[in-house]
């Protein structure tokens, strides 16, 4: 729109990303139980979509991928509506091939087994279901091994333990150049708030970041993107 | 706050249900799986906030207990924020005893049987997870059946089948005086919508309300309430 384009004229930051396609995901998804019930996570958005917007001001074509949020779309970012982990595949996919991808979103690990077609009754007599759950595609290896991969792939790893063993196991699982690991128990208040205390995990180590705000993660994010793409 | 005192002292509409308690529960409710994931379902809790409001400006000093949503507060009502069934219980049971319950949240009839303290790890090589379910207080129920039983107790039944059926059933097992009915079918785009349409479920018959704004459903029920209450 008319706003974004006048802000961009007048942003005078440098654009290292300039010509650079990147893919973003974002956000929680929702797996159906049945019309009315699903899984879902305490994913806000917020430092994907912070993320999204600092590779646009950075100069890149961002194509972002949302599961359900309630903050507003970026600026001058492509974004994409989706709801299950499926669909976030399948758009993240249409959007290759790409320069960048940093997989922020909290996609959900399973899916329901069976979605009911309706809404699942409780019987006044007889015992809970059991949900039996299937395994949802994993977005990140998918596009860490595809032959479209693109030249920086970045994961994320939200754990409430373990994080950096958890995060060295999964950047060598994944075929990713670095996740970004974060501890997500409910006492760190990062997940849904604003700050994020974040560990660089890369084939050459890891770098604690100190806490910041989420949009101070998304910049010095985005500068280490602009930084390795430059030695490539 | 002065605004609601403002606007209650310029409402001049006449105040049926002045001196009467009533309660309200609103919004789905949040069950946890493990620190970041959790079961949930659709219900915008619009519904609910506009009856707490409708009740209110009749003259009711209303308590509003909601689930998360993203709707704001109603004006002149006081809101308890809960997530879990059991939370939303114990709130309703604290706000007795009242002359008026309305129980419209989509409370989860199951939650997580043993909530993991830490995030459930994917294993790579493993099956996933089976969810084992208990079954949730039933709030209706429970309200309907107390020593404190309001003068008059309204239930909703949200279904996507066999809607007046399961709604005859569920006043008889809940002791409700009412069973506001409706079919959530997700073609109906009744849950999260603006709009409803509504079938009234009492011991002496059925009365289908048109399709209406969720506003005027809930001034028509309040009506239908300060009606009941009046004659008892």
């Amino acid at each position: 729109d008319i706003v974004a384009e006048v802000e961009t004229l007048l942003d005078n930051r440098p654009k290292p990303l300039a010509g650079r396609k990147a893919i973003v995901t974002s956000g929680p998804t929702h797996e159906p139980i049945d019309p009315v019930r699903y899984i879902a996570n305490r994913s806000s958005g917020q430092q994907g979509h912070a993320i999204a917007a600092a590779l646009a001001s950075a100069g890149a074509e961002v194509t972002l991928v949302s599961g359900p949020v309630t903050i507003p779309d970026p600026k001058g970012v492509r974004t994409i509506h989706i709801e299950r982990a499926e669909e976030m595949r399948d758009a993240v996919l249409a959007a290759l091939p790409a320069d960048i991808a940093v997989m922020v979103a909290a996609v959900a690990d399973w899916r329901v087994a069976a979605q009911a077609g309706e809404k699942i009754k409780k019987d006044p007599d007889g015992a809970p279901p059991a949900l039996a759950l299937t395994e949802n595609p994993d977005i990140l290896k998918t596009v860490g091994h595809h032959a479209d991969r693109p030249k920086l792939v970045v994961g994320f790893a939200a754990e409430t333990q373990n994080v950096h063993e958890n995060a060295v196991a999964k950047l060598n699982r994944k075929g990713a150049d670095f996740i970004v690991a974060n501890d997500v128990s409910p006492e760190t208040g990062i997940m849904g708030g604003s700050r994020n205390q974040v560990n660089i995990v890369g084939r050459d180590g890891i770098e604690a970041w100190p806490d910041m705000d989420k949009y101070a993660v998304a910049e010095r994010l985005v500068a280490l993107i602009a930084e390795k793409l430059a030695a490539m």
